[in-house]
């Protein structure tokens, strides 16, 4: 995404393990970036970025991001190091002392429906977690709106296994997983305390329980949503529909139908599905890419609104299906 | 499954659409099966078994099995004729008329693991359906002890897309559900009035919210049930082990596992696991292969205490994996 | 595509079946689109267009496009109905008279790798079949150096489902087909003679045996080829580099490597590898994207040359992956 | 399959890196193994036995088979240790001495259709591997007729991912290889000289080039096997029908149509299909289960025959389709 954005140059990308290969000799998919190398992981080489994103595993951005930012460099986190205000509960979470607990009040969510504006103003954005993106799009009219009835919500989440990263493990291969289907970390997963905390953040206090799945499939993220809620289906769609209209990202399916993933298949979008079964209750089912809203196309469009450029530039909303 | 069965002759085998065809020439995989012959569907043809086995559309076993059982032939039902002892249930549910209302009476439901004193006296059996026999396995345990808080449960079920049957269907082609997952039938679903009528013939007054899911494959189903209860969680897998002890087709996942539908694939288990996110609720998952214990193998099961062979001839336990 | 295009307006879209249906109800991922509806199929609200696309099944174009062209209009029929100069090899292969032999001898084969100026001044252009362009970007190096040493030559094929379209046949549901492999059309497919008759103008006569198969994935075409060739590997590697050094759609894959069908996923690319087991001998596999560079890529890629865009315009080439 | 066999104990199961553990805590698919726990590898504990089979990496059989076989014990190998006759082409295939080069002349390769009465003499087999089984079967009555015109045979194989083991391999993981088609190996692979050499022992000389490809799905083994015979389709057929008429584990495809995969998944059988597209031509599509006939089922017809059980016993037939 970023090879096709016209305002960006990639100036420095670094690795510990893959340092000195060319991009398109891991990634022959990607002859875009065909000038790319990888080099070495260092600050300084980082420095002399406008922004910088990290794309590591929990706990590195923590430790180097306070120095870039008095570097005058701006930082997205695509780990989990700057997604909570509330150090204690990241602690609970993640384990061990905070790195830059100073930071994680300054540091802003990522989510643009959310916080657009403070993202722009930022310097550095906590990129949300998949799940808790495509939950936190489902939820977020009714929070908003002091719609739920009680606090508890149930969301079955489901995932494609590229959700776990290009990681040789036994479990993962296609004679393991291809073909079967399982929950997974049913006993609590990460992305409960970031639903619950988000969420809670935008109007209403609510307890989450959270049960992912393994698809066996590469993309894609949906997550069924249950709740206690006052409306009718019809307003509820009217406050949806209110709500996400200027959005150009989130959309609702239309009604009858239920979002596919492969709607949102390499797109940057949300696709919102609302059901009821029984008055006072709410159903919601919520898409999105994994890697693209889930992640990198997420943290673009972060990226362009703290540098100015068109929300949606290099940022792909149409598909691809079939 | 049958033409392994050593104390069972295939003699009748009728088809609507491929009277005159072998077998073989549809089924080039079964071999075993080699020289039976699909003949014209009539009474009189089924008459001369001890036993018939319904699998048509649903409103066709309600309509011939009285003449049968007259004639001293015993029925197995895989439609939905016979899975409600209530009529106006039924008829709700399912539209129309019932063709045989005292039949529905006296029609046992086919889950050996509750009625298998009922289903070997039976001269007519409801085979349960493919979700309701996942749901009702996974709650059975809890109900039977009354162990439940709230009556109402949420049902959250994935399954693989053998289970719309072999139909020419836009929508079940590769290219549009392979590599996607969606949501369907999530405003309702007619396995839902069958959930929530068993389970509380079990011990428990319950109402069910069931939002089934299209999984990328082709085998197997997963159910995810959110429910109130009093027990700690290993009260809940010490209740449960009790409970299915001595049934060899039930089993529970190791602690810290999370049963995966290939663990029953071609097989008739269920398999069971136990979690807990916040006290006062449990999380149960329960995984079957639909076209074995979701359909055919349960109905041999039956067969076999109806005729009183050994409950487990012919019926598959190790799965096919990978 | 088209939609993402800067010097291309959709002004005009019809279909048989769908007249009235807005492109978003039946493609809810192309939201780019959002304004198009389908009209009734009109030959006076296509000849307003410029350029108009026949994505219809054969024999339909060749019964229209003289009246377009007369009108002023040029036409790229992605059916078959114009990849052949010979008349009598087209009815041979697909039956009946040909319904416009003269324009049959006008059109030209919209490979851009090899008739990139004759496309470019051309009133109509018969887009090449999937299978045809993968093996022909293959052999091209080849017969245009005249290196067969053999006149026959081994086509290998293999499709995703895709390439059987939108259609619902029971063979393709995900129940039939995922998990499964087979080969079809042993005996002679279609793609036969268009490959024959293409390869041979390029440089040497050849016959051609080819055998599809059916990959359970959804997009991507390798073919393994099979010649008598005279060149060394490393001289083979050379003539290819040369040929295609400047052609951006169309690159060799490292030493040592295979073409994934993933690393031209939703790209306009051919990847190449060239293998040899024994001296004479040369063995190419070639992957595209049978609905991008197999079809609508190229048929814009063609457009573009037609109208005097930049060739690349709104043409894939980083390929969605994983 | 061991574990529903009748006649036979499994009295030791050994393993290097799960000595101490439960069958089923590593494949909770198979209760039907409950009892069974890995014991450390030892040549004594392995002495009490009957019949050894090895599952190992190549060249380990060969240090320890000669040890059992003085002890009285029969061994099936189902490495490639004890598949050649020839020693200087073992070594030449895989690289150092052979460390029984005196049981390698003494070994039977163990294809039953060929070497029933060998096989069961033998107290030493070498299984065939998977392609090779596939091939040989594809070939064995054209070689044994003599119907080659020329010597030199084309083999495209395909292979799903289970072929490569139950291994951590990033290549493997599902979000690598799902959707995903390429050539592997195209260089030349292991299994081609095993191939030569096999069908050449059986009444032709002949040289292969072979070229693998790795399939997005599990289970299944395809050939596609291009040669110049000089028979018509119809005395091919005839030839075939007469070679495998009492053969139970091999058949031909109904005229018109391409065998799957999925009609031997699980099963031990192999379905081969004929094709000819210009005369002298033939082509032959013949696919197997890699596991079963490519691997554990042949080796257990094979242990039927070396202990006079019927050869059929515990062998599965039928498929698991869909």
């Amino acid at each position: 995404m970023l090879s096709s954005h016209r305002g960006i140059e990639v100036s420095c990308l670094t690795s510990r393990s893959e340092a000195g290969k060319k991009v398109t000799s891991l990634y022959p998919w990607l002859p875009y970036s065909a000038d790319l190398t990888f080099q070495e992981h260092s600050l300084d080489a980082l420095s002399s970025c406008d922004l910088v994103f990290y794309a590591t595993p929990n706990k590195i951005a923590m430790t180097e991001a306070a120095v870039l930012l008095e570097r005058g460099v701006r930082v997205i986190d695509l780990s989990a190091d700057f997604r909570f205000s509330d150090v204690a509960l990241w602690e609970a979470t993640y384990g061990g002392k905070h790195g830059a607990p100073d930071l994680l009040q300054e540091a802003v969510y990522g989510l643009p429906e959310k916080y657009r504006h403070q993202i722009a103003g930022a310097r550095i954005i906590g990129n949300p977690g998949c799940y808790p993106t495509a939950t936190a799009l489902a939820l977020m009219p009714l929070v908003e709106a002091s719609a739920l009835m009680e606090s508890h919500i149930i969301v079955d989440g489901k995932s494609g296994a590229s959700g776990a990263g290009r990681t040789a493990r036994e479990d993962l291969i296609v004679a393991e997983t291809s073909d079967n289907f399982r929950a997974y970390a049913a006993d609590g997963h990460r992305h409960e305390p970031e639903m619950a905390h988000q969420i809670s953040q935008m109007g209403q206090e609510v307890s989450v329980t959270f049960v992912p799945h393994l698809l066996p499939m590469i993309r894609g993220i949906e997550v069924t949503v249950y709740v206690s809620a006052s409306l009718s289906i019809d307003d509820a769609r009217r406050l949806f529909e209110a709500r996400y209209d200027s959005e150009p990202f989130v959309s609702l399916a239309g009604i009858g139908r239920h979002p596919e993933t492969r709607w949102v298949r390499g797109s940057n979008r949300c696709v919102i599905g609302l059901y009821q079964q029984r008055a006072g209750q709410l159903i919601i089912s919520s898409v999105i890419d994994n890697l693209v809203r889930g992640a990198a196309g997420q943290a673009i469009q972060n990226m362009n609104l703290m540098l100015g450029f068109n929300e949606f530039d290099a940022i792909p909303v149409d598909a691809l299906s079939p």
